[in-house]
């Protein structure tokens, strides 16, 4: 219940952070690329399989020391339904081997169409009596814009299939003030949107005080991560922009709850890109993503320490 | 430029209504589903390749009637990558028969993953030399939640490749206040999206007035909807709500200019359904949707007059 299978994987792992697996086919190197070019052509197919090979590797690189991976749906639907194949078959390897895995898909809508999309990233689809599931995910990323009626289908999934949502709140790129950080009644719309966080998840708090209804706050507005931290107390906290995007491991800290849990901070690029910054040996790739995982992990717990 | 494509379709077939294609699996008729669940078994790839028989059939009966289909992205990703596989298929077939579609997907994003996504339903993707096109849409929805960043990757495609958005002003549904209605300095938030959309459209204005940055209004606000007609004059309206969700071709009238034009509503499951509405033979489906969408054009045309 709550996010208590995720809490359980980062004590274990003591590393409160999580790998953004989006990966542009320009991140993939050659070797691993000519391969699947030499069967398939200069063709989406073979983007995507060499995308796979490249996930893959890096997941088993890294599955021992952190608890979960982020795959973006954006870069997979880039490559077209070849790309959606690498997403589900990403998922399922990475779940096979222990990790819990968060689709960042932003994913929103009303009524049945949003059932569709629980359906599909979170849940099952019966085809006569056969009940499959066609992404699996362990959590998906959402937009409230459209008020509850976007997030109610949602929230009998989390109930009975164990399941998690991070709904926007704050985000970290620099126009999100555009609108999140105007005021209403006084009260700024992300700091409304985190509200409706707190009582769209009252009813599954889990063992760590943490609903299934969590929050992506941005790394890039340490503020405001304290100030949602403190207004927001069952609603575990989803933190990108660390890195590349400037937010750095003491502003990330004040995610975190004094027992040194309640967020996990998200870094993409830097991990995938390791063996470019390094400049190791491509065919190294995996290993660099290790060492920069490891890098990561002792930068934010120099900040973050779990009782 | 600017809608003018989808505006010329609209004056051509005297009809500013869209077809959403929401096919659940439920919707298809028994004696489509069995052949290819004889084949393939009650799995994901049956149930896709019997919605993609049931959309094609209603494309070939409606397309000289309707100027656009609008398939919903959520109804395809629940059937997996065998689901977007149909979803980029129908895409594909309805252009074919020259249809202009919109890719209900309410996508949102910042920066280089939001380029993804625009590459990914609008766009094309580099595979070494190769230029492909993954799904291929004419426009897409959008939600504008994240700013400026969100909209910024999606402009360039949409000059270059004249293509169109759809972002969230005010939705259809009920919950749709909790947010949108709340007042910013005394403005709505739905009508601070909708100055943006203004905004964001401001240097892609066609030859009809409308930009490439069109909106989402619900038919089940039409005071909202005269308001923010008056209010985004180079805004084109995508209109859902009607029917089903309660809003009727009166108040759908608000959403048109003095020319008839700046807007298309659209109908999804009463056209999909129409079949069991008339409880004719199910093998007439096709013929059932093409009755639904004249008698809703004729609803509609009695308040609107194109000029």
């Amino acid at each position: 219940m709550g996010f208590d299978r995720l809490i359980e994987k980062i004590k274990e792992t003591g590393n409160p952070s999580v790998v953004g697996l989006d990966p542009k086919l320009d991140y993939v190197p050659d070797f691993l690329r000519k391969d699947y070019e030499a069967e398939d052509g200069l063709s989406l197919r073979a983007a995507s399989r060499a995308i796979f090979a490249f996930n893959k590797a890096i997941i088993d690189e890294i599955c021992d020391i952190v608890p979960a991976i982020k795959p973006q749906a954006a870069y997979y639907e880039m490559y077209g339904y070849h790309g959606l194949k690498v997403l589900q078959k990403t998922i399922r390897y990475a779940k096979l081997k222990g990790m819990f895995v968060i689709t960042d898909g932003k994913r929103n809508d009303i009524g049945a169409t949003m059932q569709a999309y629980t359906a599909a990233h979170l849940g099952t689809v019966m085809v006569g009596e056969n009940e499959l599931e066609p992404f699996g995910a362990d959590a998906l990323t959402v937009n409230g814009y459209l008020g509850s009626n976007g997030i109610d289908p949602l929230l009998k999934v989390c109930r009975e299939r164990d399941k998690g949502i991070f709904v926007l709140v704050k985000t970290s790129n620099p126009s999100s003030g555009e609108l999140q950080d105007q005021l209403m009644d006084g009260v700024p719309l992300y700091a409304r949107m985190g509200d409706l966080c707190e009582k769209w998840g009252a009813d599954t708090v889990g063992e760590y005080g943490y609903s299934a209804v969590g929050a992506v706050v941005g790394a890039t507005y340490p503020a405001q991560l304290a100030e949602l931290r403190e207004r927001l107390p069952h609603t575990f906290f989803l933190v990108p922009g660390y890195g590349a995007q400037g937010g750095g491991a003491e502003g990330v800290a004040a995610a975190f709850d004094k027992n040194g849990l309640g967020g996990i901070v998200n870094s993409s690029r830097a991990v995938m890109c390791a063996y470019q910054k390094e400049g190791c040996d491509p065919r190294e790739f995996a290993a660099a993503a290790r060492r920069e995982v490891i890098r990561m992990r002792d930068d934010i717990t120099a900040y973050v320490h779990m009782n």
